[in-house]
């Protein structure tokens, strides 16, 4: 390619903004014009809870790279921007900037839309597709600045939701002397990411701080003066009702790919709602990359397509899809594994590979272990508990969680071992490193395997 | 076998007394002895410094298994009682416990005498074979105790050797308010674990605690009123002299396999002094193992003989040796990957594979990077330095260390990646778990492969 290559982003996101600067590092010559919607360019999403909680100072320091980082890299930002439309035929991209119009051409078009929240069916959440007062959703800083104005010290707070981020609210808020309800329809927290053991041993944990209500659906919101007062809950099981005082209500209820811009073009869509892309980040249409959350992927053990919100994904698609939409070939390995963590209530809690729950066409065989970060006669140890999941046949790792002291470094070893293919048996034999005040001569990773070892050699 | 298997076990230390378990878990009714001529029942070595710096309690609370423990296991214990000789003809021990003979028939026997401390030469180090009063060596709860009494606030501590051992020393004298000098003869700390660059990092830190010596031979130590007074060290490059004067000297020198009992037998002993062993840690005598200090194994990377002293190395062929022992068929991966870490002066350390200074038989390629812990939106983030290095020609990772958070950690994942035999470019692709208070999206072990692929692609 003589002339410069024209690259579009749309989105700057962590996924959309990545993959700028990965195309620019790999094509100092490309002429690369990103267009987000909002008013801020990249920022930490991941980080919000952390300002809600007092982690971090104020929401513009999420912001990774300033405005002028990009000019300097010579990357056209255009925010405040929407992009109308997208013709895939002529390879333009229609936006729209405080009612200018502009269109520019592409050579490669990368998507990095993101998702946008579910909104739960609930009577008397919203006026005119406008919540009430103190009802948020919570996906960006401008969500997170209104919320803010709500956290009051011994008020009420509610979330809709159990998973990582449902749960890192409740912990902000708590932190922030509010009483916390988490309401969570399925039967267990934490579905997508746990077993229901492990899931089980954290809501012990939690529920010291919050209270907890699983396997109840939010069905009503009653408003006074214009802002929420109570929410009803009824329960799955024996439709028991509860009615719940609240000042603020936050809906972590999950995301959908955002998508709408894209409906009426040839974009094959995935099942799990994202786009398809392949180990390159192509989508089905030629010279168009997709990325992040707005794209459906392969699970690295089944195989499956699936769509989960980590930012350790959306980082890995970016760099493969700029470096690609620069002229590179980088590939991404055959399916993510989806090793991920977070921390709540001073619990660590990380995990790999699908939950057992997805797992059902696997013949699969588990332990788990509580043991200590340290040598039994060390002062200081700190709990940790693990769980190994292997496919019986085979004897390969399959699936791991931890929570306690570093189970996030210790989920990556595994996941290092899944990556590999690793069998149980070798995985065993990896000497982790010891020493009294840092680790035991047998790490909690190796005592849980050599579990998994007997039981699988009582069943032979 | 029909008979009560006859398992005779030479070492009560962590190699013998594991051993022994596992050879009591994998068979309930086998006879068997152990021996060792300490008083005390298995301890944790590696915490004797932690009991000099007060971290724990008392040199008692690093004994891990009791004597009533042993009973109840049914497994003879024999403290205090020194083996002579052994007859690996007739298979008989031969031992003195308080003048008694001892003869022990066995079938199966396993050798963990370990090692014992190198005593450097310097004049006037000993009389009569005695270290002159405050010198000491340091391998067991005694010399521990001896040591002990003469830790005095503000007083002089003189430590030859800066080997992991030597530096914990160092470190838990200095916690003890004493002014600490480590003497090295080689021009660098950590020789055996770190490279030089990394060895450097490291030397800048501590020398804001310490005063090191490094290149310097000990040569003399002047006696005043029968204990040492001052120790003279000479630089091997420019001879300059100094004298130290010092009220406390530990000899931290190495160590070497102790087998004087079989100098006169069959038994294969290799280039570094250790009894060679093989995957079952099987020695060149049948129905004789051996696990431990005293053994000779191979590096996983240069599959070259090595004697290493890490506790990780001798409980893994302990277990094996033991289930082996009892009728098991366990096997050792090929090679050990020497997967280790300390912490000193409030820096964690950790390595796994030869320092490049045993990779001189490859073409290499290494990458250093310098990072934080955590997002740099996030505070708190700590510094961690990781290196890498690869061989040029298959791109597979041979050797990594780290200092600061989470080092050792760190070093696991990468020695999983080693034990598979893992490609940089592989490795690279994995996703580590992210949360802001956790880890960044791209953890340094990422960001160091990716300088590292970044290089290959250059000398392609």
């Amino acid at each position: 390619m003589n002339e410069q290559r024209k690259i579009v982003v749309i989105g700057c996101g962590a996924g959309g903004s990545t993959s700028a600067q990965f195309a620019r590092k790999t094509d100092r010559k490309s002429i690369i014009t990103i267009f987000d919607k909002e008013k801020y360019p990249q920022y930490s999403k991941c980080g919000l809870p952390y300002v809600i909680s007092g982690d971090i100072n104020q929401c513009n320091d999420l912001i990774e790279f300033t405005e002028d980082w990009y000019k300097k890299a010579n990357i056209e930002l255009n925010l405040n921007s929407d992009v109308i439309n997208v013709d895939f035929q002529k390879k333009i991209v229609y936006a729209k900037k405080d009612d200018n119009k502009i269109e520019k051409k592409y050579d490669k078009l990368i998507i990095a839309t993101g998702s946008k929240p579910v909104i739960p069916q609930i009577k008397n959440i919203s006026r005119e597709n406008k919540l009430y007062d103190g009802i948020f959703i919570f996906r960006t800083i401008d969500d997170a600045k209104k919320i803010e104005k709500y956290i009051k010290k011994n008020k009420n707070a509610t979330i809709i939701g159990a998973g990582l981020i449902g749960l890192e609210m409740a912990d902000a808020l708590f932190k922030k002397g509010m009483n916390v309800n988490v309401i969570e329809s399925l039967p267990k927290i934490l579905t997508k990411t746990v077993d229901e053991d492990i899931s089980k041993l954290i809501s012990d944990r939690i529920t010291k701080y919050i209270k907890l209500y699983t396997g109840y659906l939010a069905y009503e919101i009653e408003i006074k003066g214009g802002a929420i007062y109570k929410i009803y809950i009824e329960n799955s099981l024996d439709s028991k009702k509860i009615a719940i005082e609240t000042d603020l209500l936050i809906l972590a209820t999950g995301t959908k790919p955002f998508l709408s811009i894209f409906n009426q073009s040839d974009l094959k869509i995935g099942k799990t709602g994202g786009i398809i892309v392949n180990k390159k980040c192509e989508t089905s249409i030629k010279n168009v990359y997709a990325v992040g959350d707005c794209t459906e992927y392969l699970d690295f053990i089944t195989k499956k397509p699936i769509n989960v919100g980590l930012g350790s994904i959306v980082v890995r698609q970016a760099i493969t899809a700029g470096i690609n939409a620069s002229g590179g070939n980088q590939e991404l390995q055959n399916g993510f594994l989806q090793t991920c963590t977070s921390e709540f209530f001073d619990l660590e809690v990380a995990a790999v590979g699908p939950s057992i729950e997805n797992l059902k066409e696997f013949s699969i065989l588990s332990a788990k272990y509580k043991g200590s970060s340290l040598p039994e006669y060390f002062p200081g140890g700190k709990p940790i508990t693990i769980k190994i999941t292997v496919n019986k046949k085979t004897g390969k790792i399959i699936s791991a969680q931890a929570i306690g002291d570093k189970a996030a470094q210790r989920i990556n070893t595994i996941a290092c071992a899944m990556l590999n293919k690793m069998n149980i048996e070798t995985f065993r034999k990896l000497e982790t490193a010891y020493s009294p005040p840092i680790a035991p001569t047998l790490d909690v990773t190796t005592l849980v395997s050599d579990i998994i070892v007997k039981k699988i050699n009582r069943n032979q």
